[in-house]
C-alpha cells in the first residue's frame, strides 16, 4: 500500500504551521530553484504532480497559465487547495499519482516538487509522464538529492561532542529502494535512486537533459534560517528540468 | 603552472607497474564502463585525451577506427606509448590538453578516461572539446565522481577502531576546484565540480547527455580486488557519454 503519510494529523499539522511559516527549504531553496527551470508559464497547460495545498498551482495562474491540473494523495491536501487556492483555471484531483488516468488531456509542462522520491517504480511514472506531456513539453522536477537519500539513517551530519557538524555520512549509494527517514513523525518512506537512474531513465524514454540544478539558499534564507549554509556542504535536493523529444 | 604528476619518477613507476598488474580500478571498473558507453568504433576518428601509453589508442585500432590521435601530458608516458603501442594509424603528442592545437582536425570520438579531472578549466575544455568535433560527434569520458572529491581530505573512508568502514565522509559539496589527494604521494592535484556544472557546461555548449554512467566493478574484478565491493557504497567514477547537437 502506498504510504500518504499527509493523513497522519501529527505530521500534517507540523507540515502546514511550518508551511505557512513562510520560512522553510521550500521556501529558500527549493521553490526558487524549481522555478527558475521553468522557461516560460504563459499560456501553458499545466500538471502539478503533489500539488499540495495548491500554491503552485495558484502561481501558474498569477503568471499566465491557460489551465493547472493539480494531483495529490492526500485528501487533507486537496480539501485545503479548494478552499486557499480555489479558481476558475484549476482542477484539483485527489488520487496517488501512481493511479492518475487522464484520458486524452496531455500538457505543456509537468511539474512535481519534492514527490517523486516518495514513488517507487520510477520507470513506470516516467512512462506515464511521457504519455500525459505534449511533443516538446517540459518535465521538471525536484526531489531529494540522492547524496541525501544515500545511507539510510535518521541523521546523516555526523558531530564531535560540542555538536558541531564534521562531515555529512553517506553509504549504500547503489543499493537503490525504501529508506525510513524522520520527519516530524518516524518512519517517512521514500525511495532512493542514483544520478545516473534519475538521468538514464528519461532519456532512454525519449527525454533530453536541459539543465540539472543542485540549489543553495537564495540569500534571503541564509538570514532566516542560518542552517541552509549547510547546502554548501551538501545538497538536499537536486531539480531536473527534460524535455520529451518524440 | 599544470602540474604533471606523472613527471614524478616514484609515482610513474608505481603507476606503471600497478597498471601493468591488470589487477586495478581502471581494469574492473573505468574501463569496462567507458567502454560500454561507445556507440562504435567502426572506421571512427578518435582524439584520446590523456591517452598514457597508448592502450586506449590501440584498442580503437583493434576494433575497426581509421585513425587515433593520442594526447597526453606527460613525456614518460607517451615515450613509453610510442613503443608499446605504435602503429601507422596512431599519432601521439605530447602536450597539456588545454594547449592542444589541431588546425582543421575534427574528430567523430573523443574519448577521456579519468584526465579531466587535473584540468582547472572545464567550461573552456568543454568549447575546445565541442570545437574539435564532428557535428553528431561524441565526447564519452570518466572522472572521479563528485562525491568522491568533494571532501579535501587524504581518505574519506571513517572507520572503527577496528578498522572497518563505517560510512564515506562528504563535505564541500559546493566548493568547487582544488583538492590534494595522496596517491602513490602527497599533493596530487585534482578539481572538484558538481554533478550540475558537469552536465550543464556540456548543454550550455550544444550537447546532449546521452548516458550517464556510476559503474561498479565487472564481476572477475571482485573475485580479484574484494575491496572493490566498496563501489557499492560510494561511487569512485562517473562516466558521462554526450554528443555535439548542433
Amino acid at each position: 500500500m502506498k504510504q500518504n503519510i499527509y493523513e497522519n494529523p501529527v505530521f500534517f499539522k507540523e507540515y502546514i504551521s511550518l508551511r505557512e511559516s513562510g520560512v522553510t527549504y521550500n521556501d529558500f531553496i527549493e521553490q526558487p530553484a524549481i522555478k527558475s527551470a521553468i522557461s516560460t508559464l504563459t499560456k501553458k497547460s499545466i500538471l502539478d504532480l503533489g500539488c499540495g495545498t495548491g500554491h503552485f498551482a495558484r502561481y501558474c495562474i498569477d503568471k499566465g497559465a491557460s489551465k493547472v491540473t493539480g494531483v495529490d494523495i492526500s485528501r487533507n491536501m486537496i480539501d485545503r487547495a479548494k478552499i486557499e487556492n480555489s479558481h476558475e483555471k484549476i482542477e484539483y484531483i485527489c488520487t496517488p499519482i501512481e493511479e492518475l488516468e487522464l484520458h486524452n488531456q496531455k500538457f505543456d509542462l509537468i511539474i512535481s516538487s519534492l514527490a517523486i522520491h516518495y514513488i517507487e517504480d520510477y520507470s513506470k511514472l516516467i512512462v506515464k509522464i511521457r504519455s500525459l506531456l505534449n511533443k516538446n513539453g517540459e518535465f521538471i522536477f525536484s526531489t531529494e538529492h540522492p547524496i541525501a537519500t544515500a545511507r539510510n539513517e535518521v541523521n546523516n551530519w555526523v558531530k564531535d561532542e560540542n555538536g558541531n557538524k564534521l562531515h555529512w555520512a553517506l553509504d549504500s549509494y547503489q543499493e537503490e529502494g525504501k529508506r525510513e527517514h524522520n520527519w516530524y513523525v518516524d518512519g517517512v518512506v521514500i525511495y532512493h535512486r542514483t544520478i545516473s537512474t534519475l538521468m538514464n531513465t528519461l532519456i532512454d524514454n525519449g527525454f533530453s537533459i536541459e539543465k540539472v540544478i543542485e540549489p543553495q539558499s537564495i540569500p534571503s534564507g541564509l538570514d532566516k534560517m542560518p542552517k541552509l549554509v549547510n547546502e554548501e556542504r551538501r545538497p538536499s535536493f537536486i531539480v531536473i528540468k527534460s524535455r520529451r523529444l518524440s
